[in-house]
């Protein structure tokens, strides 16, 4: 396979219909956002080994670099617009691999209205590379930044929290679960749902992001950056029935879980409740910190959840 | 080194003084076009052991990368305006090696006068990837396309051609020059010099890409995209004293040489010459395809340079 035919076969077909990347036949692409909206750009790089087993089918690892910058765009209050993507490819890559790959792309690019817009490909020396770049649009000075919360708001959290966690613990085989109980959490790691329907409901929020490093450290960076603290009710965070059964089945993993990461839910402070698909979690106060609070109503220590270590293998 | 250290200590510095930035604390960056212009985005992945050796020094590794986004933004006609940074990194990268990458970094910033927009740094499995988005800025429907050459052009070319190619040629021992000749192919091929100052002269042109695959592989490229041919006339071509050295001790690397790729000089289509930087190197004809033609008048084969087959792996 050459740059050539990949970019004919598989890529230029996912570029239809968006004007501004020239069939793929140039050297960039021309965005022009409509009057009064700006551009909203997100990027995310995902490595074979570290973010995927290499094992998945293509269409999903696809899929999962495309929606973690897509998660991100929607908790930003911005619609998709379109993206570009670099992909390093080791020489093991078959047409075959490829064509799932761009089939992945394909049905996301139609279940999210947007489309390929440009990238790159070329030979990486023994894994596979992704990176994404995402492009949305959101009203001139309206995105959603993480330092907007304000004493008087509350926390709320889309779906449930914890589920992606629990499907890597039990694919890691640190978590045991009944087997009925297994499909949900492992295809919520493996395939992160990005929130694009909840943007129209972030509109009276001041200050939103997605949860990909788990609940708890990204609310600390939500009010580190807005400068002000919160008390979480650990009893009123969401949660699905996986979880209430490791809560009741492995206690000492529960909280661990909670706070697991990859969840692409979106975490928000607003003054009012943004609508039925929101959970209200607790409190912005003025005092600095984070404060999680028990059912007893005692203080206790919230777990940090995904540290980042450029070190860190995801994955058995 | 986690991630946060790394974005703090070595990243955030370079997103001073961008506003959209956000200091690199939120998971999305805005960019809003100034009234009247777009956006013209373009995207390379650089692959440790495929683009570079692993050995260069770091700030040489993050120029490069930087650059070959930076000379597609001014072959566009637009001005670099901020970039976006993915980037892998193995488990042997240290602190020193950070360093140097985001001083290379910040002394290309403040040459092309652009700053870090956002990004992504995470590990990667046995080498470094890096994806580098960068955007410019142009008037609205300015931006230069391959597609708008029109016979009764001319071809113009900037600088001097096929001296990176003979760069990697010494480095690759596939070519001996004398001492004094070596140094300034060998550094035009392992820093490219994006020629963002000839934007202005680019006004006149209806179409324009950057040499970046090879002189006869890159107009092939503009031709087919406009639909039309062009005959270039061989000796008309602007060559260096390197290049003049070649054809004399050995003839037959000339032509592959003029066309090998990694120029990063500018090739457009104008019906007036752009300025003084440029030469004229043949017409635009009517009649498709590319005709190279010798000294003595006759037609000659032009190769096809470099060839993007995925397994090709550059350097020795």
């Amino acid at each position: 396979m050459d740059e050539f035919h990949v970019i004919d076969r598989f890529f230029r077909p996912l570029a239809r219909g968006f004007a501004g990347a020239l069939e793929l036949r140039d050297d960039a692409a021309f965005i022009s956002p409509p009057p009064g909206m700006q551009c909203v750009i997100t990027t995310d790089m995902l490595q074979e080994g570290v973010h995927f087993f290499g094992h998945e089918k293509p269409s999903l690892i696809a899929k999962k670099a495309l929606r973690v910058n897509l998660s991100d765009l929607a908790a930003k209050g911005a619609m998709p617009h379109c993206y570009f993507l670099t992909l390093g490819l080791d020489e093991t890559i078959t047409e075959t691999w490829m064509a799932d790959f761009a089939k992945g792309l394909e049905e996301d690019q139609a279940m999210y209205g947007i489309a390929l817009a440009g990238g790159d490909t070329t030979r990486s020396k023994g894994t596979i590379s992704i990176s994404i770049t995402a492009i949305g649009l959101v009203a001139e000075g309206k995105m959603l930044c993480r330092s907007g919360a304000t004493p008087g708001d509350h926390l709320y959290v889309s779906g449930t929290i914890g589920d992606s966690a629990i499907g890597l613990a039990l694919l890691k085989q640190e978590l045991s679960l009944p087997p009925l109980m297994r499909n949900t959490p492992i295809e919520r790691y493996y395939l992160p749902q990005p929130k694009i329907g909840l943007i129209p409901d972030l509109r009276y929020a001041n200050a939103a992001m997605d949860i990909s490093d788990g609940l708890f450290q990204d609310t600390r960076h939500l009010l580190e950056a807005s400068g002000i603290g919160a008390e979480i009710r650990l009893e009123s965070i969401p949660v699905s029935k996986a979880m209430q059964m490791v809560k009741t089945l492995s206690p000492s993993q529960f909280l661990p879980l909670m706070g697991g990461g990859d969840d692409y839910e979106i975490l928000c402070s607003a003054p009012v409740s943004p609508g039925e698909h929101w959970t209200e979690i607790g409190i912005i106060t003025p005092e600095k910190g984070l404060r999680l609070i028990d059912a007893a109503g005692s203080i206790i220590p919230a777990p940090s959840g995904y540290q980042h270590h450029l070190g860190r293998v995801v994955g058995p």
